[in-house]
């Protein structure tokens, strides 16, 4: 696909969910607020059916472990606002910021370490090579591209000539200046040279105050992320259920997080929903669990019908590693805006014993796990005393596999998203996985008369208890039909004049557009075994 | 029962939460956060459980409407933060508060319409009749007993006597009281008199800022109800599903109310989960739409086993209505806090056209509905084109029954807890309705060896497939039907040493503790059966 063709993928996509119901603006009516999102009628069905899928693949049908027994896995839903003292123990009070600068010229506002710089130089016509200033873009794969851009129209300002394109590697990131060059860049939409300002931290968690007085110690902060309640909550869960190492504790939850740029649809939105599950095993087993982890995620994304080839892993480099994992794993996603490159997607994080001796030290409470299996096979092989003491008690470890509810929602969409010039009424399509469509049947009279809606009713009422149906009586049946196609719908049914005499209907799907007739008594069967099917 | 017996209830109910894993308090750890509670393993099954049957009631089969056909409705999720004109034209900006007072003296705080006052008079052992002081207590129903404890506890300081009980109607609300008494009143806990403050007017929403600056422009609100995500999207639901006049959008979701006095454990909490439905309909139908509704969710409160007797309406008085509100009828529910009064469950509220009028004047959208369907039916009835124009557009009027998710919670654990002295194991358990439980069946090998473990861990793979299932395989049997028992798990089934041989396995019943032996090949259904039961 062109970059071009890319770019309107996003497009089409955004303009359909506003459209048809999936996401709008948050209070669209005055104007929005960036970085907010509001799931429509079709979205929140989406999104709920990716919510129990995980849920399911987690709590209630959790996978078998590589002994070849079921794992042991419970859920939680913790608060979004927790005792501040949690998030100077996590790290997020102290080191959760983006460094940010301002553009003084034209109240731009960047992630600093999203700007990228080189010295633009043009060729005259009479042959001479000139400097025409150091210059920020923003980084990306049209990085080169847009630096060209911007050096051109300065340069025909100043009488003209031909730029010389940069390499990839002469673009410095912004934030690996030092300070007296920071002052010579030219912002990216600035006219001048020196207009931004040094890079600061800005903490992306959203602060309030609990109580009726706000200060300092009434300070609290929306969580950046759900994983926390489950190391708050370890020693509950340890305490008042009868999970033993190694155990697993899932939560689905809104977070927050200020982001300084939030962009791309809802791939980067400051208020979104995440699917979380905190892995606690011994430290010996971290890394088992860890590879164990790793492919029942990947599984799992695969089954919700996202293709292989837009699917990948990627460890993580040393160096940006964050400082409490010890090795972590991104599964990326080929999305319309980083093709042909890939972009984040889950995060599975060997998370060492980081988190729990945090919040031992912070709180005083010991977060400790003894581990009775163990001493029983350590007295089994003759261990001593002291050893059996020693060994059976210990701060477990974590593997966190970490991702986004609503991040899932766009790679549904994004995966789904077809245009076909051929068909009717619509040139779009959404071709959802049958288990994941907002509505898995529309049900038309094929006229609003002669004893059609009667029958397409009764048929809705009983239907609807099975799996989610739409009765629409009006419009023309092709207009019908291509509605259900752009939402993603696997069948419409339609009662016609043959129903009225032979007890059939007409069974569309969705992707072939084929028709077949049915009788009316073995439609929900039919139906329901074509929903179930893998 | 006694009021002792009804305080005992709450502390024991409180309690088994805590050490079964239904709910805990917040950041435990860290010391709690007033007003924040987490919702462990078995709370939110619980939780989740009760959400989908609302969802299901309100958007997968919503109810058949007086007109015989099935109402219209969807879905939607929308931002907890959104733009914060919102909260201006909603009203919430300038009236959501609760007046106030501090104690000085003490540091307590207190909702000043929540407290009572009279002058507390001594009878002393000569005859003489005193004043002690103008007492403040708590109200509520327990308000003339603390008062004359109160006084009490003062007059043995000065001599002893002979208390005089105030007529509960002698009680007078502090907000009533003019500025110079409210400064003779001695606070609850004071050791004085004049220890409070003057009331004053405390904004419930909790604050924020959006974007690296704070100030008056980024700030914003988290939302103290789930309702105006509706109100907002309105014309975009419209313009964007095939919904018609009269019509609903449902919403579950967190919001959040900075409670001057969180209490009475998840009754009132700062972080509380809603669902809420908007019903639009045309005024001259707003009251047999209010009627209906009305009658549709007492009937949701009993089907999650709620008994007839702790139910009932109470109309709100004319002058207890909220300003947008032309009527409103709260389901009241008989808390063990309450009882024998009853307390707040759902409010059904006839907002009239307030919202999307208060909308469309701070939005400048026009967020007024056109009625094709009236236009038709006015135009075959003969009206002039005028009226037809004039009557076919208008702002539609809302009924919305509003409920709280966490508090749904609280009732079915009130509903459910039972004590049992002749029961073994433990005299408590829970009789959640068997569609509510956490877990539906525990399955346990009788002693874990001799083929046993085996057998049940390939029932427990078979079983979990159809609901939530615990597999146990250790502790004495007794135990473990206690623990299930503590937890509301309607069934356990047992594999013995009957089983090894004839392929049959115990089943027991929660409430009656019977046991039956059911052969291996019919468990499911067995269950199955019994769990879907009314």
């Amino acid at each position: 696909m062109s970059e071009q063709a890319q770019i309107n993928v996003m497009e089409q996509l955004v303009s359909l969910c506003k459209r048809r119901g999936f996401v709008y603006p948050a209070s669209e009516i005055y104007g929005g607020l960036n970085g907010f999102w509001d799931y429509g009628p079709l979205g929140v069905l989406l999104k709920n059916n990716i919510r129990d899928s995980w849920w399911r693949s987690m709590v209630e049908v959790p996978p078998i472990g590589p002994d070849g027994h079921p794992v042991d896995m419970v859920g939680l839903d913790s608060a979004i606002i927790q005792n501040p003292k949690t998030w100077v123990a996590s790290g997020h009070v102290g080191g959760f910021s983006d460094p940010m600068v301002d553009d003084r010229e034209t109240k731009q506002r960047y992630r600093a370490d999203h700007l990228v710089c080189a010295i633009a130089k043009v060729k005259r016509k009479n042959g001479d090579v000139q400097e025409l200033g150091f210059l920020a873009v923003l980084d990306g794969d049209r990085a080169v591209n847009d630096f060209v851009k911007r050096a051109d129209k300065l340069a025909r300002k100043t009488g003209g000539g031909e730029i010389q394109p940069p390499e990839r590697s002469e673009l410095t990131l912004f934030t690996k200046l030092d300070p007296e060059r920071q002052k010579q860049v030219w912002g990216p939409e600035a006219t001048q040279a020196g207009t931004l300002t040094e890079p600061r931290a800005f903490n992306l968690m959203f602060q309030t105050y609990v109580g009726a007085i706000q200060d300092e110690t009434s300070k609290a902060y929306l969580r950046p992320e759900t994983a926390q309640g489950q190391f708050l909550n370890f020693k509950n869960i340890v305490d008042t259920t009868r999970v033993k190492i190694p155990f697993g504790v899932a939560q689905i939850g809104k977070s927050f997080r200020n982001e300084v740029t939030p962009r791309n649809f809802i791939f980067r939105s400051r208020e979104f929903e995440q699917m979380e599950m905190e892995w606690f095993c011994h430290p010996d087993e971290a890394r088992k669990w860890y590879d164990f982890w790793k492919e029942e995620r990947m599984k799992w994304w695969k089954s919700l019908g996202v293709r292989d080839e837009n699917l990948r892993f990627r460890d993580h480099d040393a160096d940006e590693l964050s400082h409490y994992s010890k090795m972590t794993v991104d599964i990326e996603y080929k999305y319309p805006f980083t093709a042909p490159d890939f972009g984040e997607l889950e995060g599975i994080a060997h998370r060492g014993c980081y988190d729990l001796t945090q919040h031992q030290t912070h709180s005083g409470q010991k977060l400790d796990y003894f581990d009775q299996e163990l001493q029983l096979k350590l007295k089994e092989q003759g261990a001593s005393a002291d050893e059996i003491k020693q060994k059976s008690r210990y701060i477990p470890n974590v593997i966190e596999p970490a991702s986004g509810l609503t991040r899932a929602v766009l790679v549904v969409l994004c995966e789904a998203y077809r245009r076909d010039p051929n068909r009717q009424g619509s040139v779009e399509y959404l071709s959802i996985k049958p288990q994941f469509a907002p509505i898995k049947c529309g049900i038309f009279p094929l006229v609003n008369k002669e004893g059609m809606p009667e029958v397409s009713e009764k048929l809705y009422l009983d239907l609807r208890k099975h799996f989610t149906c739409e009765h629409d009586v009006k419009q023309s049946i092709g207009k019908r039909y291509a509605r259900m196609d752009e939402i993603g719908t696997p069948f419409c049914v339609t009662i016609d004049g043959e129903t009225m005499k032979d007890q059939t209907l007409t069974v569309r799907e969705r992707d072939a557009m084929t028709q077949e007739r049915v009788s009316l008594d073995k439609i929900k069967g039919y139906l329901l075994e074509r929903l179930s099917a893998e």
